[in-house]
């Protein structure tokens, strides 16, 4: 008898809370904005920003430290585009955090500057939780007004507008908000044989597995999407969905729901043309695999990644 | 002790697929086909198309029955765009299945043709289930092609490729796939209190209330969407989440991603610019406004709506 129905067997009540990207501590208020509200924002003393060169977050380092936060000043000679400025929203001192592409090509930058791309900036550590929040709601955003500059439907000059939360038509006014895209991605579990699915791409780091994923299609559920793309990449039939997880993924503008799916066939046959390798691991396999160390042997994706909290969870779950 | 993580409390295994637009039988197969494959499809005997007026399925009744299904040959007075028809699939028999966009004027539309919205197919059972899904996914793609006839990044015109499921730029390359916006709408709960939040829009039919929804935002996880959008919209505070089910909704080419909310305050204050009311419901009230024909009192949205699902599946859950 289950108390409520907010309790849970989980290993955690929030796994997506424990995913890289998920902490965002800005006050955003994306639909009740001034359209000058940039401007705004960069006149406040103590507004700082996170400068972007493409998708890859600009950091500072001065031998020790390596900062993201730049102070409009600092921006001089990053060419920065400041037509394009993003408010990310404020922090609860008040301070305005904005998002600011460059255009100086990263050739020509500076030694103490390091452009670094989203996987780096979790997998190794290099800034705090909520910062990679506010770099992944950026970078999502720099990428979505970059690539609809012009109306899809007229082929007219589109204006931003809201700090970069909405894109209006100057000529048909036609109007568009940010895109995001659902990802399934889904360990299938052979409930028998206490065995997990998992693949790998011919581009992945070398011995590094995870589990599948594809995007959610038009007219489609989540747990049909699971289904759909497990069949289309393993060949395995799956029954029963179980939501367990999401996580925004920057690269460029993803929503990452994570499920498990209960295996109903068990004869593995790869789409050759998506994946390496795919096949079972046992729960010790993956309970090694999740401790290891790149370079020494098969191993998960890293602590953040949401394919690490599906595989760790359920080798994890109480029985 | 749970025998599987794939065992549920909840009164459905599934309860995503009791929801409209969510079956569709068709092999789709949108990643492996080839250019011609439209045109492969519609020379097909016994291909059948769902032809569209905007968002709307024209229907075909001669008195007695609906028929949303053409031949290529029937579509000839209503100003077929081939050159914008979509494959959607291919039913098991090996017949494809595909959606065309017409020219013709509703206005000037014979009047055994009806163009009909996708709230009506589903709430007023005017097509089965099967059908409705192809609708769904039919509708979201033939908007997304129709608001994506230039390229975003340069102008330039793109080009439709594989059936509809990618637009490609002749000038630029800039390739893109279809969008689908997750969106999520949540059922919050007052657990010590056994009440319902429910909320009703100016533009809802008149007594209608349904569950809160919004937008997930790009960088924010589907738990950290529900938790903003409900204090936006009601100043209720969320603690634990808990996914329930999706739905496709294909006005325009939305997900909608269901979850129940436990709610860590009681006093609503409603965003004024949303919603007309907003208020707490016991599970008595809301059984009853479930069962009850729009225009004899409060009621809820339609079986097969998924803030439906949400709420009769609360007040059914075994406590």
């Amino acid at each position: 008898m289950i108390r409520s129905l907010f309790d849970t067997d989980s290993p955690h009540p929030e796994p997506s809370a424990l995913t890289a990207f998920a902490l965002n501590d800005l006050a955003r208020d994306s639909e009740h904005r001034a359209e000058d509200c940039v401007e705004t924002a960069l006149s406040v003393d103590g507004a700082h920003i996170l400068a972007f060169s493409g998708n890859r977050l600009i950091l500072k380092h001065d031998g020790q430290v390596l900062d993201p936060l730049f102070a409009l000043y600092e921006l001089s000679d990053l060419q920065p585009d400041l037509d394009n400025a993003i408010l990310l929203g404020h922090r609860q001192t008040g301070e305005p955090r904005l998002a600011v592409p460059v255009g100086i090509d990263e050739e020509n930058l500076a030694s103490h500057y390091k452009p670094t791309d989203g996987r780096s900036l979790f997998r190794d550590g290099l800034v705090d939780d909520a910062l990679l929040g506010e770099f992944a709601q950026g970078a999502s955003l720099i990428t979505w007004n970059r690539d609809n500059r012009f109306c899809g439907r007229c082929g007219g000059a589109m204006e931003m507008r809201i700090g970069g939360y909405k894109r209006v038509c100057a000529a048909c006014d036609h109007t568009i908000f940010p895109r995001t895209d659902p990802v399934v991605i889904m360990l299938a579990i052979d409930v028998e044989g206490d065995r997990c699915l998992l693949g790998r791409g011919a581009h992945f780091a070398p011995g590094m597995y995870s589990s599948l994923a594809g995007f959610v299609e038009p007219g489609e559920t989540i747990e049909n999407a699971v289904r759909r793309e497990t069949l289309e990449e393993s060949a395995i039939r799956i029954g029963r969905v179980r939501y367990h997880a999401s996580q925004p993924w920057p690269m460029p503008h993803s929503l990452m729901i994570g499920c498990y799916g209960e295996a109903k066939s068990l004869v593995v046959k790869r789409d050759e043309a998506e994946l390496e390798d795919c096949r079972w691991f046992s729960r010790d396999e993956a309970a090694q695999m999740l401790e290891r160390i790149p370079g020494t042997g098969d191993h998960t994706p890293p602590l953040g990644a949401i394919a690490h909290r599906l595989i760790r969870d359920w080798v994890e779950w109480k029985r």
